[in-house]
């Protein structure tokens, strides 16, 4: 690994200590957190628009940040989301009454985060949020049907929506519109990607794939991801040519229109080469009578070190392409002149305070609440599996649940213990958002909606029957659900949970006592998590095996399963 | 080689034709040759700047050609000097009326193209042209002595010497004022670069020099040249800290005062990295006391897609300040906010004349000036000693002097033959323009400014006598002398030409008539080639042999025995 760093575990760290250091004027961070990135100069009254992701593709995601695009920007490590709490932050800074709209990529870390956010800045401020998905990469899915969620991820196009967005919100328009600007331009834009080499992740050290002295792969994505195509490199003119032939057929109607289109280098491919694709680019459209308004050439979203090129091309209404002339100045964009009227400068001191909300607040309260105890035996149990949980999410995962588990129950727990918190509700909350903090991995940060969806359900409640027992595992599965997009029979954790909060309902019809209920509870959750080698995988790692998957026991049940057996020793 | 181009002899037209496409409201061309870049938009009565070099470092230099900055750059191939007769067309079209700067590196291949174009464009237009070369970096010599001039090679630094110029002339401060200003900067800026890998030529098809997986060479310049050591690669801040070291210690006084930096990408270095390597660098100043008024992070002088960085170091008075805080816009820069005031479209029709000049003229005149014949014989016998000079210039240089002699003398030939000219002086400057079109190589160049200086001498001239022989190789020796800066006994030409020239003032003084004298001549050219083995080469590549090269005959020298054996059969 040939790069100019000192320990890999404070690549980010220190990348963002340079930005401080060379944009002040700019930007600068709240919560006391690097990673939490926000304009310097906030425009009162304005909508706000954050983003994030993960670092390694500057100038994306936080070089965008500044006048008349961008307010916030949350990153995560090298191609790793950063956390809901972390964003939280971001929003409660760059929000000044008029809501604020997420833009960011469709990956499903991400999602996961920054709809957690999202709920926590609604639950906890008041501050309305809306969201808009970049979906640009035409290689990575089909278009999807009307009323369907994109499967396509978003890519270098995204600069665009930023874009048009941040336009939109200088001048003023509501949340509303400044949405639907957004979905107008995600709307309106294809990217497509060649890439020639492979990049290497700096705590990794070595490449993530490998590719052939002599190979190229289209359609690759910009973590890597498969692309639609791998072969013999070619001439430039004939890779151009199959690009832009995606990317056209793409659109429902784009001969005779207007686009802006961007040439955008995916790290070690020089300038050079850009603007031979450009020309390439131009002769096609042409012969289209596509008529380009301008062209944007350069590094504006990054692979790291990889070598290749991206092509985005964004169909223009009168709306977009005003909006796209609007001028701009951020640490790595600039056009135009900006004003600065009405703008303050960003007060770090108020905004600060989320991430590290708490942390000196003095807990010697006492455990009243018997939740406090159900918290601790969870904890206690996912330790006591965490290697059981570690080889079952080996065989179809990345084997890192019985960490995220045992290291987020964990955070759960001591977040509320000592604190004398009687609200169940408040309590549950509680123990969520720290464990969204703690592990902000996928199943880290559902287990963390389930707590948080049950604290809603159980609000005002401070004793714990059976009633409040069927809410609270209800709400369990609900706030998991809802995050997860994932139904019954799916092979997740909610073919453990959803059979247990049957059997506690059963329970309840049959007059059972509570003890009785939480019996029947966890032996349909076991149940339920054996009977998972009877379903094939439609999420996750494992969804990739197919039928091959049906055989494996699901590590999600499992966990399912491990907390209802908490809550029958919890009583 | 991983690049997506096309056929790599059209790598750096097809990567024009993306930056016309892409940036038509700022750049256009002239000369109807794409390598002759303009400004879009001239602003009357201003001093023009233009500079030119290689291809192969973009943004560097075409790249800061627009508001603000530079108004023309002539591009050759990668790494390869343009034409002088390129440089002469947009030094006519920037021109208006207040005079040209050139600001360019400091290269050999460079200054002899720029030095004739500067001649060429006083002697046909009038227009006054001054020069200021870029020497920033550190690592390729010593400061020069009071008065001398620097050895030093001209890397990212000059980005800086761009912007504090193009400031001043933008505010209309005269030639002498720019000059000074460009001066000023060129003196106050250190540059010195790490790289970690080389980069592919696209003609050469293979990495220029190799460098071990684990290594890295501090200093390296922007071609590959040698830095001044190489090592294993070693942490960020320790690497930052050597190159800040040397930078430093290079300024006479720096502590406690104010500076801008720029941290540059070479390539294929990621933005994080760069992030990585400023964040060290304001530690170190910090530690100094020295203010960082700003800093410029990104690629902005590439070699190719070489992985490191360079850092470059500008220390500020208030004029430098100043100057670097006015707006510019250009395809790869922009700061704040340019004014339309004063500018008008570059009238590209007219200024288009120079390349394509008389090329349309009818050629039908009789061959009155027996310089024609002399010129005739000089392009006979060098192709017939084609091979003989490749064999010579084989062994101590790149072997392709053969045909650029014969190329660059039949060009020479062609340009006069049949126009009927009269004069002496028009025809050899007619002569030595077309050859320095046709072989823009050092020695093609060398002898193009003979040629052009031996013009001079004869103008108003229309026969070849005994006293008009002596001025014409006189001035061709001037000619040489003045542009190579190499003196007799430096193992170059010269040593041919001029024992050569005294044998024609011996002769002259002698009262000999022509023939005898130019017998004379021509046998003390070829002693005086004979006698190179008995010198130390001091220039081009045979001088990195030191005492090895003492016995090798010089091609220099053989040429200038060839063109004097021309002349006395010319007779």
């Amino acid at each position: 690994m040939k790069k100019i760093i000192n320990a890999p575990e404070n690549y980010v760290d220190e990348m963002l200590e340079g930005i401080y250091v060379a944009h002040p004027d700019l930007v600068t961070y709240v919560a006391d957190d690097l990673r939490c990135l926000v304009t310097a100069n906030k425009k009162e009254g304005k909508v706000g628009i954050a983003t994030g992701g993960g670092s390694g593709h500057l100038p994306l995601f936080l070089g965008y940040v500044g006048r008349g695009m961008l307010d916030g920007c949350c990153v995560g490590d090298v191609f790793q989301s950063p956390s809901s709490e972390q964003m939280l932050a971001v929003t409660k800074a760059i929000d000044s009454g008029a809501g604020v709209l997420y833009i960011y990529g469709n990956y499903n870390g991400d999602i996961f985060n920054f709809n957690m956010a999202a709920e926590m800045a609604e639950f906890e401020e008041g501050i309305r949020v809306e969201t808009v998905l970049g979906a640009d990469d035409v290689a990575s899915g089909p278009l999807p049907a009307e009323g369907e969620k994109s499967i396509r991820r978003g890519v270098a196009g995204i600069f665009f929506v930023y874009k048009c967005a941040g336009a939109a919100a200088d001048r003023m328009m509501s949340l509303d519109d400044v949405k639907r600007v957004a979905e107008k331009a995600t709307a309106s834009v294809r990217t497509m990607g060649v890439a020639l080499t492979p990049c290497i992740v700096p705590r990794v050290g070595h490449p993530g794939f490998s590719i052939g002295d002599d190979e190229m792969e289209i359609g690759m994505g910009i973590h890597g991801e498969t692309g639609i195509r791998r072969g013999k490199l070619e001439p430039a003119d004939q890779i151009v040519e199959e690009m832009m032939e995606k990317i056209l057929a793409d659109f429902d109607e784009i001969d005779g229109s207007r686009v802006a289109v961007l040439v955008n280098g995916l790290g070690a491919t020089t300038l050079d080469e850009q603007y031979i694709v450009t020309r390439k680019i131009d002769s096609i459209l042409k012969s289209r009578n596509i008529t380009v308004k301008r062209y944007y050439v350069g590094e504006y979203a990054t692979a790291l070190e990889m070598a290749g090129v991206s092509i985005s091309v964004l169909k223009l209404d009168e709306e977009l392409e005003s909006l796209l002339e609007e001028p701009a100045q951020t640490p790595f964009f600039h056009q135009g002149s900006v004003s600065e009227e009405g703008t303050v400068k960003m007060d770090v001191k108020k905004a600060a305070g989320t991430a590290a909300e708490g942390s000196a607040e003095e807990k010697n309260g006492e455990d009243v609440n018997s939740l406090v105890e159900f918290l601790k035996k969870v904890s206690e149990i996912m330790a006591e599996h965490k290697d059981y949980l570690i080889d079952l999410d080996s065989v179809v995962g990345d084997g890192d649940l019985g960490l995220t588990m045992s290291d987020g129950f964990a955070a759960a727990y001591k977040a509320v213990h000592g604190t004398g918190e009687t609200d169940s509700g408040k309590l549950l909350y509680t123990a969520g958002k720290a464990m969204s903090i703690a592990v902000p991995s996928t199943m880290g940060t559902l287990m963390a909606s389930g707590l948080m969806q049950a604290g809603k359900k159980l609000r005002g409640k401070t004793e714990t029957g059976l009633a409040e027992s069927v809410e609270l595992f209800e709400g369990y599965a609900e706030g998991v659900m809802a995050l997860g997009k994932a139904k019954v029979g799916d092979k997740t954790f909610l073919d453990g949970m959803v059979p247990a909060v049957e059997a506690l309902k059963a329970a309840q019809a049959a007059g059972k006592d509570l003890n009785a209920a939480a019996k029947d509870a966890k032996e349909a959750a076991q149940k339920g998590f054996e009977n998972t080698t009877s379903m094939i995988a439609v999420h996750g790692r494992a969804a990739t095996r197919g039928e091959a998957s049906r055989s494996l026991k699901d590590p999600g049940a499992a966990v399912a399963m491990l907390i209802m057996d908490a809550f029958e020793q919890s009583l």
